[in-house]
């Protein structure tokens, strides 16, 4: 997943310590993989996943749409180019003020899960479209959705029921199955929820129009042409179950699905050493971790590709960790990674799959360390 | 623990958004507490904890050491007037041309726990002060400590004879028993592995001279006299045991216990719901989370005490969490968080003992979100 751009711009570069780089290229061909897949979807790219203004203006140029998390990411996108049509505000958890404020800048599509945001929203930004989030239960996702966001299907009636009642636009319903999900069926499991909403609503006379169906398409199957074309057929099929010949408008959210697979990080081998004589997992220790950029490697979740330049040679067990004193700034150590047994200290690690929930999850400066660096080539 | 002038200075000045409030006058006591603790233990404050430029000045003035964790660390704590002999570059995983540059700087004090560190330090540092960190178990702390530092007992016989022969001063050894410890004989069992390390070496002639017990001092026992008392007549009598009447230098590395309880974060409830009718818990979101610099609840590992206007008033168990778009987010639901019936959307929420390991655990963007603003007064 390191293209020969991003090779070539760190031979030619060669920054000092820890960086991403993230080739505009791949994001472009995404994009298109997206819409040759789900032709007739909206595209709402998902900010949180990776803000670069670049990559912002590249989609916003393609015609992208956003989902966005905060006021700041409003303003980023705006800034990118996008009007306030093709943007969403996506958390369901907003305050007051912050729904005024997006008001303002001329946000009217917003993410509600319960009665009070309903209300929230009734007041900053009157008149405007609201989608409801009803909660999936996330199997077969990697990195499976909590019950955070998001109310049991016959709530999300009384919520949308309520938003048409304060004068909001009743609009749709979105899901999301949870990130990197491979199992097919996770989409017909939650647009059937979303045709129950649909059903219950309009026996009381709102209709709605919209299902947002988020993100969580897996980044490897979306390369692969047939594959893409396999999710879009299974969802355009589930779509077609539920909803017959009167399809709703829809939209996805991909983030990870977006940019994960266009960048890599370049990091440095620290330290190598054993705990005793007769330990058989060496720890590498890089300087980059979890506080770092790393953070999606909680409970080792996220199992980054690491490529080094012995890669080929005989390898044995490590544990992998970050360079900071905190004892849980470890990589991964429950399942212990390969690495080869010529790999010394200095030597350059890549981290790739790495463009995506990295950056803006550094911290700001634990240990004294900085920020995580982007480059946007 | 939000004091008399922490609260009054979040009435005057009355900040918008998170923040933490940190009250030197309690950093001080913390200091005075563990100088009378341990009398004749020197002092290094860990920077990591919380590097706010006031809380570094005030404790070189009260003559505080420093125990370190990257260069930028090195340099704020002589930029707080603290001389280079008493700062210790505490990490064990250091860049050789970052102990190189702390070499620059004066620093001639580094921990080590493996050969391969020893080898750097002896190229970018001669003759230098090392000390190696031997591995504890970690067991009745509430944070414990990975094996990510520290070596066996036997090994560190060998990285600190490998540091005599390279022509470094093989100074003493280190041990953490673990943040939040409560169980005063991991103390007595870690200083019989030092003692096995200074014997084994006094056998071969090479004299270590210094223990270094790092942190790990619960916060709430410091406050209480008696019990402070009781911590450091128990190591005094650990000491005494393992190394009769020659004993060695020590030093102790207080993070959490010279700042945790100092500091209070003031958030603000930004929406409660249920997931369905009959849903038995509510969930509460405050505007701060784990990626805002609640780190620490990884895991539910630390409990913070939350604090709000309607506390005595009837309460029901709640999940908390975070703003944003995040599943992982949340910080209590394993174990819901009791809160008042009568807590409403607007209300603040002190979450108190926040001094630690928030403002730089906070990631530097995440959904838009903008890093913990800190207020030392």
């Amino acid at each position: 997943m390191a293209t020969q751009r991003i090779l070539d711009f760190l031979a030619t570069r060669r920054p000092e310590g820890p960086c991403l780089v993230v080739d505009l290229d791949v994001v472009r061909e995404n994009y298109r993989a997206f819409e040759r897949a789900l032709p007739d979807s909206r595209i709402f790219y998902a900010v949180k996943a990776n803000p670069a203004p670049e990559i912002l203006k590249l989609l916003a140029d393609l015609g992208s749409s956003f989902d966005t998390a905060s006021v700041p990411e409003i303003e980023m996108a705006l800034d990118a180019g996008a009007t306030p049509d093709r943007i969403s505000f996506g958390n369901t958890i907003k305050k007051e003020r912050d729904i005024a404020r997006a008001f303002d800048l001329g946000i009217r599509l917003f993410a509600v899960d319960c009665k009070e945001e309903v209300e929230k929203i009734a007041r900053a930004a009157p008149g405007s479209r609201v989608f409801c989030r009803v909660l999936t239960d996330g199997a077969g996702a990697e990195w499976p959705l909590s019950r955070k966001f998001g109310c049991v299907p016959e709530m999300a009636v009384d919520v949308l029921r309520h938003a048409a009642a304060l004068g909001l636009d009743a609009y749709g319903v979105s899901f999301h199955v949870g990130s990197q999900q491979t199992d097919l069926s996770a989409w017909d499991r939650a647009l059937g929820d979303a045709r129950f909403v649909f059903e219950a609503l309009a026996e009381q006379g709102i209709v709605l129009r919209m299902v947002n169906m988020g993100g969580g398409f897996p980044t490897r199957y979306l390369r692969d042409v047939p594959a893409a074309q396999a999710y879009g057929q299974a969802i355009f099929t589930a779509l077609s179950k539920h909803f017959g010949n009167r399809l709703p408008e829809t939209i996805i959210e991909p983030g990870r699905g977006m940019v994960g697979n266009a960048g890599v990080i370049k990091s440095e081998v620290v330290l190598i050493s054993r705990k005793s004589e007769d330990d058989a997992v060496r720890w590498v220790y890089l300087d980059i971790g979890k506080f770092g950029g790393l953070a999606e490697t909680m409970d080792e979740a996220i199992r980054y590709p690491l490529v080094t330049r012995h890669d080929g040679e005989e390898t044995a067990p490590c544990v992998v960790a970050g360079p900071t004193c905190d004892s849980a700034d470890v990589l991964y150590e429950k399942t212990p990674y390969p690495l080869p047994l010529s790999l010394t200290v200095g030597d350059e690690v890549l981290i790739e799959g790495t463009g995506a929930y990295t950056t803006t999850y550094a911290s700001v400066a634990f240990n004294g360390f900085a920020p995580l660096r982007s480059y946007v080539i």
